[in-house]
């Protein structure tokens, strides 16, 4: 099935991808390979969630959190690519937890943008992933992704 | 040298390659790039010398841990290439060491991983390094290593 | 224009790229990827503005030390290539600023680093960048660039 009629099947629509933060660029490709800024849980421009996970949120809002920036990570590749069809898969995922001194179930909290990247994208969503727990994120915000993925180069 | 010659003659036995903490793959590869999720310091599924380096953890237990979590990646990368044939070398390590605050010498502490990957696999152990300090990792873990390796596509 | 006119027009000297802190190399290069180690504010060796940005370092303070890592990254890139001819372009830069807690415009501090290779490197400064605030770094630095680059292979 495409990506596109899996995000449908899901009742997702994606977002406007986040412009860059600063002097960069959202996203960067070369040899087959795409790069993606760090994605925050960015909602119309506005951070969804800031604080820290098991202080200011729950577990659900850092859940909810990272499912919206894995959203922002999707709508970054369909702008680069314009469309799914060049994406051949996800490889690696670095999740940043923002996290309250002593909590340490970052893994759980990063199963939603799994999820959600597996949902989304079937078999091109399968990705190794390695989780963070930091004291704060650039903004305040709860989570942080940094995507970089396969495309048809 | 063969790298099973090698790691025979270092007394060195790789474990069973940890599975995936929750929905992500322990490796993912494409256009001769292998990336493996982070590594921590576990045996037989058991996390060895949580807390932090400083704190609850001297510099040696930190450099046993950073052993063992290389360990783990030489047996992830042995379970997703069938061996070490395909292996051209390894790439980028990064290098988290939970850290006591005011303690600044990860470098020395991830210096254990480095040595391990090069007496196992020789000049295919070459990697560019970067080192962190963190207050806390996932589980409580002292070290994660997150690895990238170049292969025969 | 070439890279060494617009350094020479910006009145940038690149300084000898610092060696490895440890057992690793300064750079490793495979499949037209080039992966950079971490790279300091190191000037003659020696680690300038130690500390946190918001504590001990103002945002100017923290701006200086990212362009400084900057440099530290492009003497890297000359070395490993033996000129800029074959590098096609950065790709990712993750950018790490020892933050004081609360503080969070890391993005702004960045921007120093971001600007130094547009200015130095022109289209092929173009990156994809990723923010962190961590609360301290490796020998107490105050800034880590990690980058990666796309090279002809």
């Amino acid at each position: 099935m495409q990506v596109e009629s899996r995000l449908a099947q899901l009742g997702l629509v994606l977002p406007a991808p986040p412009p860059a933060a600063g002097k960069y660029a959202p996203t960067v490709a070369a040899h087959g390979l795409l790069f993606i800024s760090g994605q925050l849980p960015l909602a119309q421009g506005r951070l969804t969630s800031p604080g820290r996970v098991g202080l200011e949120l729950s577990e659900a809002d850092g859940g909810a959190a990272a499912r919206l920036a894995a959203l922002n990570v999707l709508a970054q590749i369909q702008a680069a690519l314009h469309g799914f069809e060049r994406l051949i898969s996800l490889l690696r995922v670095d999740g940043y937890v923002a996290s309250a001194p002593g909590w340490t179930d970052q893994p759980r909290v990063l199963d939603s943008a799994s999820q959600l990247f597996i949902d989304a994208l079937g078999d091109k969503g399968r990705h190794a992933r390695t989780a963070f727990a930091v004291p704060q994120l650039p903004l305040n915000a709860s989570i942080e992704l940094v995507v970089t993925a396969a495309v048809v180069p």
